[in-house]
């Protein structure tokens, strides 16, 4: 038995999973996120007890628990920054989760533990130089250099969300302007569409909101799909603002291949060609250095537990 | 006698200078680049044997020649994919040189030279994670990660003078629109000057380059500091410019040190402190994650020559 136990912490759950040797999730247990950064870490101890009771194990059958949290970790101290997902800020995320959990915690942002999981199991196995975005509520970024994931020189950086897509643009959540995370995440597409909506409401866009009830990541995918010019504008804008943040990253990284995560990534295809169509525009040299693959990560939710479990060899 | 020699290929010169074990230039030689590329290769050996005849020296005297390039260097192939400041595209420049010089010949980026020799010798001297921005002509871009220099998953990469300032912005040489280097170059900067001495003439920036003759990378810098409004404007919309392009750098790669080079920077103290106040605005959780040390390149123009000696070390 080569068991290794992963935890996801979001805004809204912590899922925990336990992963077999085939990187199958073989049992999962998943909870509400509390209101306080301490109940959140006990929290996160019971769920992993909960997962290794249903599988008849002890903590003690695992060589450590590896944890994924929105948010900048510092690897030496385990200390979390600054989470803008969770609201937690400079907290003692390892001390705390040391309090319950008698083997060794690993802890990374979430982001980091989605690249590491696709580099491991998904889209990007047996690659050494891999970038992933992943489109959700914000934009999380992961770097692999070498086959080692890369979180900046202190530990906090790969922040890829936060490059700037526009000086002085748009205003994002964590406090700067123009943010590559407040043009091109889930919730900037959602803006998008509902502007759009506001300004064409003759769009089948509009029509498709009173039917499903409300604005998601899929309204403009979908009426686009079905030949709605509006919706064609909405995803042509929002895929130019995601190609020339992922230009920008080849340019400066040249990565292997670059993978598209989260949410918006379930458009398929039609979003991955949109976006490949595109690169020509935004990478340096295009004629003389081809493209760079770009592929949508396959892991999808467990990418993050996955990753989380294998934190200790990266 | 440990002595090591480098080469600096401009679009204007062809500088080879012999390095001594302290980090000195002992013997220069320069020549002007010829207007082809294989008439360039001819005088870059020429130049080096030169060189090392003024010093009665022999080519096997030395381990190596490291030669820095403006474009991007295929490191296995040694071909050149693309420089837009000399016109060279897909060539082999190190098949070329090798029919001249009978030692290994090691070529790199002229950026990520610069960065060698200034965290080999200058003022990154045992910094293990470093960026670099050369303000010139255009903007070269230099990162070290864990003491190596990273340019890219293929070699070709670290371009972070064509990452995104603003999405769908001002047209860049390179083809592309918006890139940092058409807002932070000495070029771009000289643009601004113009464009704000054509809307203001009562500026001294008009008087200023009444008496020098025309538009530099000075001009704007020389009056903010004599007081003037305008060139004040002009100095803090760049200043804004580029420290949203290394704030965008910190969020990703948290170096230990960002070194600002190239002729701008000989703007100085008043141009580094005006970078070092905007950085708040332009870094992910700066109260929490605090200033990152923003300094001058010290080497110079002389950088490039010393890291490019050093390339068979990096």
């Amino acid at each position: 038995m080569n068991y290794r136990i992963g935890v996801d912490i979001g805004g809204m759950s912590i899922k925990v999973g336990v992963v077999d040797e085939n990187f199958n999730i073989i049992a999962r247990h998943s909870v509400v996120t509390p209101d306080t950064f301490e109940k959140s870490m006990k929290a996160t101890a019971d769920a992993v007890m909960e997962v290794i009771g249903k599988l008849g194990l002890t903590i003690h059958d695992f060589p450590c628990v590896g944890i994924g949290t929105p948010g900048s970790v510092v690897p030496e101290t385990g200390r979390l920054c600054f989470s803008n997902n969770t609201n937690w800020k400079d907290v003692p995320m390892a001390d705390e989760l040391k309090k319950y959990i008698p083997i060794p915690v690993y802890i990374a942002n979430d982001a980091n533990c989605a690249i590491i999981g696709e580099t491991v199991a998904g889209a990007a196995k047996g690659r050494k130089h891999v970038i992933m975005l992943t489109l959700g509520t914000g934009v999380g970024g992961g770097i692999v250099i070498n086959g080692k994931v890369f979180s900046g020189g202190n530990g906090v950086g790969a922040e890829l969300g936060h490059m700037v897509l526009t000086h002085d643009g748009y205003p994002c959540t964590c406090g700067m302007n123009g943010c590559l995370e407040s043009y091109a995440s889930a919730t900037a597409l959602m803006r998008q569409t509902r502007e759009a909506i506001e300004a064409h409401p003759e769009s089948a866009m509009n029509a498709w909101v009173q039917e499903n009830g409300e604005v998601n990541g899929k309204t403009a995918f979908e009426c686009a799909k079905a030949g709605d010019e509006t919706a064609m504008q909405v995803v042509d804008t929002y895929v130019g603002y995601l190609a020339n943040g992922i230009g920008s990253l080849i340019n400066i990284f040249r990565p292997e291949v670059v993978l598209i995560g989260g949410g918006v990534s379930n458009a398929g295809d039609f979003f991955l060609n949109k976006i490949r169509e595109r690169m020509p525009e935004y990478t340096f040299a295009f004629d003389i250095t081809g493209p760079t693959p770009i592929e949508r990560a396959t892991l999808g939710n467990d990418a993050g537990i996955i990753g989380a479990s294998y934190l200790d060899e990266m």
